[in-house]
């Protein structure tokens, strides 16, 4: 019997996990997790259910439609893998463990196809048997380049794209596309360090612990709902280099754990921020 | 408006939080938090809700009892200070941190008395107006002196007994007194180096990391219910006295973390094992 | 027989390390610990070496000038209890976490007095028996203010100057007097959220990690060099208030490890930079 | 220039330090990095240089020789890449992240082939250019199996044997032939949950955090020299299968952090504890 999700984003109202779960019995589903999180400055009411059974989803929609306030989002999803692109630049660290999680089922997702600005990747997207676009941004404006990265992943359709360290700066015409679901792993801990080289920044200015940050993109740069953050510790024996070198453990990690989170229908995003159902 | 508690803990049955929720929305309350989980091995479901309003507890505690299967336990709570002993032998660090954090309103407990066997804790006692009794084990067998403990803590019949390293074994004739109402902090990482000299048998060992576990004591020594665990770095050039003052400071916010999550009674025990509705 | 500390500064040259320890076996000194540091792209060499045995100080400080660089900072001390002032507004948790550690000769520092203004942490204070100075900023402007406690601060000479969560701003008149000798925790993980309400801005922003900054005090505000840094997790559940209470426990134990680090003489400054030798 | 590596390890003496650095000032070479340690209660001395410069290592090793007391272990190494040979069973997250860092350079390891007693990473292997040698175990004795494994391993002459993720005991047949040099991941925090099942194990103890230990392989299983450890924290809602699979995360950077430290000439075995210098 599969499983199935079924997420609310609602306005507040007394009563409501009983409402909602009165629909469900209903229905004669059996709930195997149940989430629910009230944002009370803004009295909004966010719920994550997971459960099995058999069920007609348009009643079953229709139903929780008539008992919820307007303007709620009900959104009913079945388990399943996400159809997803995969965007580098040149860095392999973030790619490799996505593959890996990828050829041996652990990621929750079909990976449709790489895109890289840089060939790079090329070899190893091939040997894993990937799909490997290479899409040069040399002698190309941004919105030019942009306009075709945006051809080429359109013709997939894909669910979620995941920047598992692509290196440009997207722009509104290409992150409007897909609110919410372009996923990005930053290697700083934000908001410290947005922007460029933060491990020179880190470097320069004394820190003692780096991080990362897993992050969906929204038209500002580093500015996206947070998803995931870990950290690790340096010391002054650190350069830049070894920051970065250990950097690149922590962001593979969280880049995985955020799309697991993502992929599993956990991930809720209120505003610029995340309510994850663990 | 009084904040409320309740906490169930009962066989899983279909719809159980829609039933349970149903009789909190007759009763007219206001649910500020709410938690549940299923152990699906043993069929068994804890919820814990905090809600606010004016009800009849008598008439929601019968409401609930119908409702429920039979051996249900479930537990009404209004969200007060808990009335605590605090049990220390010669190490400060701990009782220390409880007493600050008591001082000033942090502790979400009344520490009715300390009590230990030795003196060294008699003056930061009461420079903090705790009563402080010393009760040697000199010339005493481990019973007798137990006993002469047992009847001190039960004079001021606490709701929870806190051993803030109180480095003599409980024996059975205590612990059955006060179920899962007696919290430890062992200074290590459970289940690793279980008994006495934690840090001289982790020196010993060789280990990178070191900890400290708070739990639940019962008849068998460090092999209660876990309510929290934290970890600290160590490496060779740390001797097993650096380990022990590293350790300090992990044991202390353990412990701490773990009182903050049982007075606000976040924590339900299932056979040997915590559920910690966080 | 007395432990000694050699700490050294100087520009690097090859065979250093060899010509200083040819000077302390000269001296018949006993070595106990050797660190060392080049800061490679300054050419800088740093150095601290622990040793016991009777020698003549004079003669090896003068030894060691004659050895080292023209400009080399050669800081030759006993290990001994450095005499500090403790500042504080209103908040309890580091000062008690610090007094706690004094009252049993944890600190290895003498705390001459507690300087606030506030009377919110005299009764504390004074249970421990250290002084305590009210000296308010009411209807004084803030060089007015500052004016005042830097008299009282000067009237004790300490060696360093604790703010444990002094929450007031300092001004070059101020922190000029103490180069390196004011420590200061700051409640975030800097460089992220400098200045005002830091749990706030994390809660606004949405962060899943908060964390402390334990650094010294320069002309700019939070820009000193960093000492020491620790985080903790946070989830969408927790508020603002309760990521300041779960960073207080953070605040407090990134402050006591600094200050252990400095009263050790085993921090070092280059620039805006430490060297930690652990 | 190339770097070299120096390895010292002996009776403790006064000026040890001195002397050794006035050999390598003599031969004209340039430190880069040094680091000693003295484990006091057996008065015995660690040492680890990394210099560069153009010298005579047979001079240097002879007078180093005659410097040094009897006994001493002198070891010499250019800075370069170790030979190989990685076991495994049938999970892939080690071998994953072992073989995508010898992709691309960041192993600092010539992986010389893959021995395993399944098929199942075969494919992977393969898809990565290396070797893979399938010896089944099915009707053999343990000791025909290792046998065999004994064989293929001693063709390459292997430096050191990783073992990540092989999920068989070692004899001392084999664990002698390659003393310090088999370094294997452990799926648990050691000392607890030693042997099988750790995460099965954890679940049933109800611990609130999980861990990874890489250490090397002596007689005795799980007891060989720590390398490196970390933790990860779980909850009650995480089944023994999602323990694993949290776990695993840990388990292949702990291992990768480990084998860059041994790789790197950075630990140094001391008895059943490593010293390492980081």
């Amino acid at each position: 019997m599969n499983t199935h999700r079924l997420l609310i984003d609602c306005t507040d109202n007394v009563g409501l996990v009983n409402k909602i779960t009165g629909v469900l019995a209903n229905h004669g589903v059996n709930i195997l997790e149940n989430d629910e999180f009230v944002e009370k400055d803004q009295n909004h009411f966010f719920m994550r259910t997971e459960f099995t059974g058999l069920f007609d989803s348009g009643k079953l929609y229709s139903d929780l439609s008539t008992l919820l306030p307007k303007n709620s989002i009900i959104n009913l999803t079945g388990k399943r893998k996400k159809n997803i692109i995969v965007m580098v630049t040149k860095e392999h660290h973030c790619l490799g463990d996505v593959l890996i999680r990828h050829a041996f089922g652990d990621l929750d997702a079909n990976i449709l196809a790489i895109i890289s600005n840089h060939q790079n990747l090329r070899e190893l997207s091939e040997r894993m048997n990937i799909p490997f676009h290479y899409i040069s941004h040399e002698n190309l404006s941004r919105e030019e380049h942009e306009e075709m990265v945006i051809k080429q992943v359109n013709q997939y359709s894909p669910e979620y794209i995941v920047l598992a360290k692509y290196m440009r700066i997207l722009t509104p015409a290409f992150t409007s596309l897909y609110p919410n679901r372009i996923i990005n792993i930053h290697h700083s801990f934000l908001p410290a360090f947005i922007g460029a080289n933060p491990y020179k920044q880190a470097f320069k200015r004394g820190v003692k612990i780096i991080g990362a940050t897993a992050h969906f993109v929204n038209h500002e740069l580093d500015e996206g709902p947070i998803i995931a953050q870990d950290v690790v510790s340096v010391n002054h024996t650190n350069s830049a280099e070894e920051m970065a070198r250990k950097g690149r453990d922590v962001e593979k990690i969280v880049l995985s754990r955020a799309l697991a989170l993502v992929f599993e229908d956990r991930v809720m995003v209120n505003g610029n921020k995340t309510i994850v159902f663990e």
